[in-house]
């Protein structure tokens, strides 16, 4: 599977940031694809890319549209088809992570066919999977877990990944949700696979390695989320991790789509999920907190990161504002980061 | 989906018995419909039916093929595919819960095509699926949860359905595999859906309900077993049981399909299904016991029920050898059982 880019981004109408966090990973990760987004409405949510209509994305060289919105069950609305359709018809190739497929939608099929355009359903997962074995495997893996949904474990596995890449460590990224298949352009649509197969097919993304590097794995939901737990626990066992690292948005009210139901506690969940992970790793260890604090001032992300790591005794920083080197000199004190490649000429 | 009978019973040349427990169960809960059983071979396991061919069972009268033998990953193989294709042009239908699809095999779709005869895919998810909502829903419901796979969850959720409707209490037996939907014509293939599903689907399955009565909801896997632990955890929280009975047998060596694996303790195996069962019902308890003590002596498996009794504080028998009235009892006293409809004559 080979996208061709660059990409003109989706965000539809879209008013709050969770449900553009596809286009707006792509962005960030990709900057270099990202050529310009598409809103419906001048009050959807912006990525302060340039505004493009279809035809003008295709005019200036952009060759496919992402149709990075999410919502929860992956559904494809009526509005979305429709500019699915025109954004075929302007000349685009058309990506998307739903549930639902653009292939099995028949407007869009029809569109494609018509205009010679190719679609990609980055959440069909391949047709041969196995069950997990479970049996220890070689190489060191971390896996980001969550208190909820959409709390920055993508964001925080990314940003992992390149800093050991940057201190020479080999170290792979892993992607299990439709934004890290796109911004990675490969991995496995974990919430997407037959649920018998779950933890199998993290281990067929993350197999056996020899090189003393490390396989970063993306997380997906949470142990505490009723909806979809089941894919958490089995990605958990999966994956296999020595080093886990929880993230978090600090504030949030109620967990992802479920108005009401509020998050777990840091410390419990932490357990839980170095419980549950004990199953195929005895030896695993959490590393650090990444916290989400976008919502709130500078002083009072400090704080909170001061705060969290006081009481869980573990380094905590938000990785997109002050990085993440102290979770990055915690994995070196517990495992001896090793640099194969060092470079000796610094 | 209506599967015509009566049966013919698939046994292949399993030499286990956990291989066959989907023509085992069928044979078990649906002697009515049983009518016979094919071996491949004279030293496979037999469930003491007549033995048949195709033919002959068709001209006895059999109208389905049920093909219940069950392998980890649930494939179909080669001499399957030819004993399928033998049976339908003997005039029989065939019916399965494979992962694997009848539908899906060319030349098992090609021989049904030239016989006219009917292919049933149980394990078929339906189409429209939802995620869990977690939210609380009227009704009592019951689930069995087990130390690993095949350890009698299905047999104890059946044995408890009918132990209650002969007490007059409304019951119903929730199906989530292909055995018991093969039994009780209708249920959901937990294991088969997509992994965002799994709760949800469970939910679908067992609504609000009313009446005063209990759903009785079929387990799958185990939270300790790595394949299949997501599957078990998403059933866990869309059941929301009120009430939980722990399966298991004693002496199993090791975790099914996992040689060198041990099972866990009885305690902590109940212990993580309490505390993962209150993140969508807070008051779940325990009400019981099953052990699968078929290996055993009467005398053995009495001595194992007392101790387990004692050690965990809940009624404990073999549902097979004993029945489930003490489990029944205990249930009646923590929750008062209702019998709307009892019968005022006797």
């Amino acid at each position: 599977m080979t996208i061709p880019g660059p990409y003109l981004l989706y965000l539809g109408d879209a008013r709050d940031e969770i449900s553009v966090k596809t286009s707006r990973g792509v962005a960030v990760f990709r900057p270099d694809l990202s050529l310009g987004e598409y809103r419906r409405t001048s009050d959807a949510v912006t990525l302060g890319l340039p505004q493009m209509s279809f035809a003008a994305a295709a005019s200036a060289g952009a060759k496919t549209l992402i149709l990075g919105v999410a919502n929860a069950g992956g559904v494809l609305g009526d509005e979305a088809v429709e500019d699915v359709v025109e954004a075929l018809e302007a000349g685009l190739n058309v990506a998307a992570g739903l549930h639902d497929r653009l292939q099995a939608n028949p407007k869009i099929r029809a569109a494609a066919d018509r205009t010679g355009r190719q679609l990609f359903d980055v959440r069909e997962p391949p047709a041969s999977l196995r069950v997990g074995a479970g049996v220890p495997r070689a190489g060191r893996r971390l896996l980001t877990v969550g208190t909820d949904c959409s709390v920055g474990k993508m964001y925080t596995t990314l940003a992992l990944a390149r800093a050991l890449a940057e201190r020479g460590v080999p170290a792979d990224f892993r992607a299990t949700g439709q934004t890290g298949i796109l911004v990675a352009g490969a991995g496995m649509p974990v919430d997407a696979v037959v649920a018998d197969f779950i933890s199998g097919s993290v281990e067929m993304i993350s197999p056996a390695r020899h090189d003393g590097g490390w396989d970063l794995i993306e997380g997906q939901g949470s142990l505490f989320h009723p909806s979809y737990a089941g894919v958490s626990l089995g990605l958990l066992h999966g994956a296999q991790p020595d080093a886990i690292v929880l993230c978090h948005e600090p504030g949030r009210a109620s967990m992802r789509g479920l108005p009401g139901r509020g998050l777990p506690e840091l410390q419990a969940c932490l357990d839980a999920n170095l419980a549950a992970a004990r199953l195929t790793n005895p030896d695993v260890i959490a590393v650090g907190v990444a916290l989400n604090t976008s919502k709130l001032d500078a002083a009072a992300a400090r704080d909170v990161c001061a705060a969290t790591s006081e009481a869980l005794g573990l380094p905590c920083q938000d990785p997109f504002s002050m990085g993440v080197d102290l979770i990055i000199d915690r994995l070196n004190e517990c495992f001896g980061l090793s640099t194969p490649q060092a470079n000796t000429g610094r």
